[in-house]
């Protein structure tokens, strides 16, 4: 009952019914019983259908390329799926953030869905909530789909790496970004995108991006870098090129679906292994507060809990012995 | 038995035996099976002594700061913890990191215990590890005990926010770290160290960093901003007066043992949240790999094995009362 009622939603997403996207992506948000069902029955790892994370610093013109991108996809006559993710916001579901406004030369165009998603405390979390909404949309062929993160803090980075190929944009003239994010651009970015190309400062941006990417010891490990302009569009065409060949190069195109699973059943197995341990404690003491009100008052310590936990599969293994 | 064990392991930690402790953190490390007993047995979340991280990016004078302040604690009589914590070595135990060799000025110093940390992939993280080292040091009653990280990648910070209080040391001429770091800097640091103070540019971050602070809307949130030369020991006093005061003043003070409490508990439930929910997946598939292979060749999808893993507490509840 419960099952054909998932596959229901399940089919109305495959058949692209928008209300029925809307619906399912609602449920997912919110953490609806049927959800899993419904993710179940829409999991292909082996989905042609591209995603696209984008990150950068404030300003550094996240919204103008991702834009840019929806026009180049739709030229192409790909459908295209945006989730817009503002993990410092509450609000989310069908309203359009502050300066998406650019988006909305979209709005009207059936084969452009546009979800922007906030941080509403679910269980789980933003950061699981875009990942299984990525999901959705590439099983109602959007292809590719965009997710645009608002900062560059650590959940933003989190968030768009959960995308087949990540973006990192940066500028000439917010500084030399490259000092502080060296690291982080060792992390992130299969492709660092260089924008703002006209602007004073690029071949110095240039020089120490790639000074940076010297950094990673095997060549074939290091992000290609590309210069665009997002305001005017030269050279956009040269990155969806790069996105291309970053998709299906040698051992990157051949790993996607194990590179996919692997990303959901971690993210997965820290989401309900929290739920788990959070239960267990909840069946001991009430709640995670009255557990921390325990220590404070000297009854136990978090690491005689943290046995509690590791304790109990064993205790459940001699319990099954007995039944 | 094992009690007893774990009870002389930690007499040695309280009494400060130096072989005992450096075995503790071993144990620490490796996750010894007696490591929960003996960090049960050492906690004391109302503790006087202070943990303090220190992070920031490469070049802004991490190990002369670090080195400064064990000078500075120890003119004052203090008994000085550090761990070097470096997430990207796989290396750690007695020796010393690379450019740590001016803290071996202390290398004689009994009441100066210096230990340095790696990546070793043992369950539960570098994190775990060196939040579980940070409380046998103070323990042993060093006080303070610092941590000291070796970049600012997402590790780093998360790392150096496990003490009590973080300084986020920036310096001129590294560019302008603060646009690029604005999300960081808001999440990371009580204390921004402005170091290098005698550099030219510092005018021009100091006030950049603290537009970046107006960001913060509640005034009392704001970390505080110190200007200090670790080279030359100027200002450093100013900073440590500034420990001091954070660590006292208003909720901040009063909460301590809260704070501490809430971050070990919630580290503790996602480590072994983490570990349940594998060996759950162990018991069904053999291993995290197989299950894996078992998602790509059809058979079942993550989904479905989150819903196993959430229906889990269900069947133990359901079986409880069979029994």
């Amino acid at each position: 009952m419960l099952s054909s009622k998932a596959d229901d939603f399940a089919h109305k997403v495959r058949s692209c019914d928008q209300r029925g996207l809307a619906r399912v992506l609602s449920m997912v948000e919110n953490g609806h019983p049927l959800a899993p069902s419904i993710l179940h029955s829409l999991y292909n790892p082996e989905r042609s259908g591209l995603t696209i994370g984008i990150t950068g610093p404030p300003g550094a013109g996240k919204s103008t390329l991702t834009n840019r991108l929806i026009m180049h996809y739709r030229r192409h006559g790909s459908k295209v799926g945006v989730i817009a993710v503002d993990p410092s916001s509450p609000f989310s579901g069908g309203a359009l953030l502050g300066d998406r406004v650019r988006m909305q030369d979209h709005a009207s165009d059936p084969e452009v869905f546009i979800r922007s998603m906030a941080n509403r405390g679910h269980l789980g979390g933003l950061s699981g909530t875009t990942r299984d909404a990525l999901e959705v949309l590439a099983a109602a062929s959007f292809d590719p789909v965009l997710v645009e993160t608002m900062g560059v803090g650590q959940a933003e980075v989190e968030i768009a790496s959960l995308a087949d190929i990540t973006l990192l944009l940066l500028v000439p003239g917010l500084g030399d970004e490259v000092q502080t994010m060296k690291a982080g651009i060792m992390e992130i970015g299969d492709i660092i995108v260089l924008n703002k190309a006209d602007r004073a400062g690029m071949e110095q941006l240039e020089m120490s991006v790639n000074a940076s990417l010297e950094l990673i010891p095997d060549q074939d490990d290091r992000p290609q870098v590309i210069r665009c302009s997002a305001q005017t569009g030269e050279g956009v065409e040269k990155l969806t090129d790069a996105i291309v060949s970053c998709a299906s190069s040698g051992t990157w195109g051949k790993a996607i679906a194990q590179k996919r699973t692997t990303l959901i059943l971690n993210g997965i197995i820290r989401e309900k292994g929290r739920e788990l341990a959070r239960k267990l404690i909840l069946d001991r003491y009430g709640s995670v507060e009255e557990a921390i009100e325990s220590i404070l008052e000297g009854k136990t310590t978090p690491y005689r809990i943290g046995e509690m936990l590791s304790g109990f599969l064993k205790n459940k293994r001699e319990n099954k012995n007995e039944c």
